[in-house]
């Protein structure tokens, strides 16, 4: 299934859930990943994620399309490459 | 259909945006809308980002579903509400 995460996590754990997301998932911009992944990867996510975050303050919301070719891709303005920095 | 943008954009030009965004869509958090919109909503939405974008540098990212039910949505960490502050 396609996935799309977008997260606000609190700025001394941001570098820990983006090394885990990049390990799943293509960076997308700000705090935004993306890609396909099995349940069984995405429950595996979810659990590094959570032993990371602060279920108190951090959140993470996360989009599953069961078929990729549902959705469709567009970028306004500059599109951003995969070797950028984050932040 | 269903929107959600994720944008990186000038942080002199992100209260504009997001005030523009704030009339088409629900803010999730971090830079990220989503919502419902029709084919001429979101256009019109397209051209007044472009109006205030710098496109050199800014980007928006756009994914569309056509039908909203094909999405679902989960919260890990904390579910954030429509009246927080941003940044």
């Amino acid at each position: 299934m396609h996935v799309i995460i977008a997260y606000d996590i609190g700025i001394e754990r941001l570098r820990k859930v983006y090394v885990i997301m990049k390990q799943y998932l293509s960076w997308i911009q700000n705090s935004a990943f993306e890609g396909d992944l099995t349940k069984a990867q995405l429950e595996e996510l979810r659990v590094r994620i959570s032993e990371v975050i602060d279920a108190a303050s951090d959140s993470v919301v996360v989009f599953t399309i069961p078929n990729p070719e549902w959705i469709e891709r567009t970028v306004w303005g500059k599109e951003r490459g995969q070797s950028e920095s984050i932040i």
